[in-house]
């Protein structure tokens, strides 16, 4: 494995400290990677990912495939390039978009046919196809073609799901030629069903990849399915790879990931948030629109030491809101992007000194989770 | 005058080489300051604004007084505290948006009764009010209350209009309490009526103010009638004061107003251009969303040593626009405020030099004026 190899520093319970090298750079693990769908983590630029300590983000092969287009980035000398990053990049595989199109869609063994965004025309992804796009763009850690399957569904539709996306899996394998400097991740499928989650798990661990990622949970089902569900195929993973648990990024479903043995985390929501004017705060999420903060000059979270919390008062902050200034979409999501990726440094420290059921519990509380 | 002191280092021709000190630091003139209209120059952090060589910023006395409210930002300790900025600002008076806000005003000798663009809610504001609010807002550099007589106007509205706007002046020098801190500048009005001109200015300059600003031009005249009338009236204005044409911001209006012995400009064209795509460069005006920039991996202006222009490609900054994505606006409106500013940086090399003429049409060749 050229591209990428991990290397697991200490455990404590479940809970894994580790490392993973690519050919842009070693990333601590477990980690939240900030999501940069259009090639671009929204109103945050590289240099601000850095200073908040972004170790890796993700892109997404569906857009940047429909806009500006794989030749495009290609051309630039890939997606690093193109956006100005020189850490690592994951790119999914455009898998999820392209199924959650719904009716717009058509499913056959080939891929998936689908209607643009952007603008209606209809394409064509399947797993050679969406590894040719991961390629293009360079990405170190490439994502395999999948269905993630809805919640709730039944049996009779998952399990030939499964199947399908483990033998496109296969396929994709066969396409991912730039074996040095890029890494292919499998996705474990299987919906709700533990003895599908295990099969799925055992055929993709078969084809021996750089890691594995956790596919098909937080779509929909209560907490404590997902957990459930996590306890057991989390440990039908190998132990000497990384295990990604995709599209998770509220801060108990962190916590709860990396309890049961997951490394890798990704999600829009800091940078949504933002955009809605919610914010992350050790006390529980708030929303600066609130009329409450208009005379509050205490900073957004008084126990946050990012630079948005160092130099702007909530009350500037709503103003910003209520302007409808570009400025509070750039402040409120490079704090919320810095709350996740601290809160992370943090399990990491707690993991290395054998007390991360205490840090759970201690944020947990403070959070008001419990 | 112990709010601020002008030193004139230098003259080339009537171009002036100056110095500008308030309580908040030091500004090299002649000078071009960004508007930050709500308490944030549009999509600029203020430490991006200080990289880029920004030395005083502008603030806008009627959108502040209606959202947040003077209260609100004198409460956070003013506005440099509210914005995070710690160099100069100058604060307008809030005249020109009342006034422009056409039908939905009445005028009288007290001042201006007007609908807010915010609710349709009822506010006045005069002389005293406005210096109160720029007072609370705490800018180093406060506008008087004045009346910009609009583009085409009768001698007959001119007049009497200009009459108010020195009679209201005398008013905001009563008002003015915080002369410690605070500078105020008188506007010279008259529209394009030399005699109205040079009475202004005489009374004005008759007040002994610690600056003078040219109000009334740039409001839809003819270039060449705004050259004629600076001409003439910036003559008016004493030698060891500094000069304030306000509203202006295309390239050859600075390098006119420059010419004709002008020390600040201010103007909102670098950050809303870019909310429209549009870049400068020293090629002239270039609009990044044209389809011809989709495969063009060259800088936005090769020309410039920004930090938009040392890590993007135009086909990226196409992409972003085209995406809607805010990092767009973002580096666009980094790109043309360093634009302006290591324009005026580089005019005041060539005013050092005696060489302002020589730079002024190399610029006027290479932008396409000429």
């Amino acid at each position: 494995m050229g591209s990428l190899t991990y290397k697991l520093i200490k455990k404590d319970g479940k809970a894994r400290r580790g490392e993973i090298t690519t050919k842009h750079g070693t990333i601590q693990t477990p980690v939240f990677m900030p999501v940069g769908t259009a090639a671009t983590v929204k109103a945050v630029k590289p240099e601000t990912l850095k200073e908040n300590g972004a170790e890796i983000i993700l892109g997404n092969t569906y857009h940047l495939f429909l806009r500006p287009g794989a030749d495009i980035v290609r051309e630039a000398g890939g997606l690093h390039k193109f956006m100005n990053w020189d850490r690592p990049i994951l790119t999914d595989s455009g898998g999820f978009q392209v199924f959650s199109l719904g009716d717009l869609r058509k499913i056959t063994e080939e891929g998936v046919e689908f209607a643009s965004f952007i603008d209606g025309s209809r394409h064509m992804l399947g797993p050679e196809s969406s590894i040719e796009v991961q390629q293009a763009l360079g990405s170190d850690i490439m994502m395999a073609f999948d269905e993630c399957a809805p919640y709730p569904a039944d049996r009779e539709y998952v399990l030939p799901s499964m199947e399908r996306t483990t033998r496109w899996l296969a396929r994709c394998k066969d396409a991912w030629t730039n074996r040095e400097n890029q890494a292919l991740f499998g996705i474990m499928q299987g919906g709700m069903y533990l003895d599908l989650r295990e099969k799925s798990a055992r055929d993709i661990v078969d084809m021996d990849l750089p890691g594995y990622s956790i596919g098909g949970l937080s779509v929909g089902e209560p907490k404590e399915l997902m957990c459930e569900v996590l306890d057991e195929c989390v440990d039908f993973l190998p132990e000497e790879k990384p295990r990604y648990l995709m599209g998770v990024g509220t801060p108990d479903y962190l916590f709860e990931g990396v309890a049961r043995g997951v490394d890798m985390f990704d999600c829009v929501l800091p940078t949504r948030l933002a955009r809605h004017g919610a914010a992350f705060t050790h006390s529980g999420q708030i929303n600066i629109k609130n009329a409450k903060f208009k005379r509050d000059f205490t900073p957004l979270d008084p126990e946050c030491d990012c630079y948005v919390c160092r130099n702007y008062s909530r009350a500037y902050l709503n103003h910003l809101f209520r302007s409808g200034e570009i400025l509070s979409h750039m402040l409120l999501s490079e704090h919320n992007i810095h709350f996740l990726i601290k809160t992370m440094e943090k399990i990491r420290k707690s993991i290395e000194e054998d007390r991360f059921e205490e840090y759970k519990e201690k944020f947990y509380r403070s959070y008001g989770y419990m």
